[in-house]
């Protein structure tokens, strides 16, 4: 899917934000992917309307990012889980939270929530690592390349990059 | 700052939400993130109208994310240059483009762009690590537990997900 306006690069990010409409959205994904899944569950841990919430869990089915589930008849109950595509957040859900977590670190009292490794107790970060190597490559040695599909705008773009 | 009608833990991401404003915003902040900074070069390369570009341009500036500098005067000029906090955003923007490009791998030609290890050329990516070893921490071996600040709805909603 490519929305309108915007050329290759930006089809990725404009792909995430659109499927996620907005941070409502954003939000009861979180809560999907930490592993809520009951309508009445996802009302309490968000605390938003009624409205809003029945709208967004909509548009992610819409996105193919969740399924809806009937786990009960009489009275109908449903449940919403992530589909794979919606499982593929996780990690960008991980950076999100840990940049707001950054941004927010001078609110009293600390985090609400860690993410900690089971076996060591300790707490986890995301980093960049070399797909080959799986070696952490710092910021500095990071660079931007023309990928196959790159056109001109791109081509533009990158030596623009690389004459400044 | 907390956004209405957020708890604890959905402040991290209704912060970064709320920042970027929406698909525009994050895709400016992307472009400025990679480098590019004068206003004619985001005009180029995002595609999008002046009237969408100046108005995401002041809301990131609002909200600390970047800043507005003259570079040339008669006639005025100006850049835009991403401050330490709108930096803070660059891995989650990785794992967002990452995201990104696996939901839309099926599209003809493949990336428009790669992250590559400056020293063997191979492609990046993201993963979790244990913030004292630094060794990787796979999906199975991560755990959520509540933070310094946890409240009851936390604690209501990670004792829900050890119960399922």
């Amino acid at each position: 899917m490519r929305l309108n306006g915007f050329d290759g690069m930006a089809c990725s990010i404009a792909s995430v934000m659109g499927a996620l409409g907005d941070r409502w959205g954003a939000l009861i994904m979180r809560d999907l992917l930490i592993g809520l899944s009951r309508y009445d569950d996802l009302r309490r841990s968000s605390g938003i309307t009624n409205a809003t919430l029945s709208s967004r869990l909509k548009l992610l089915e819409l996105n193919g990012l969740i399924e809806r589930r009937q786990y009960q008849s009489a009275p109908a109950r449903h449940e919403y889980l992530p589909t794979n595509k919606g499982r593929e957040l996780t990690l960008m859900m991980h950076a999100m939270r840990e940049v707001g977590d950054r941004w927010n670190s001078s609110e009293p009292g600390g985090r609400p929530m860690r993410l900690v490794n089971r076996l060591s107790g300790h707490d986890l970060k995301l980093v960049l690592v070399d797909q080959e190597s799986g070696e952490r490559v710092h910021s500095a040695d990071v660079s931007i390349q023309p990928g196959p599909s790159a056109d001109d705008l791109m081509q533009w773009r990158l030596q623009k990059l690389t004459k400044t």
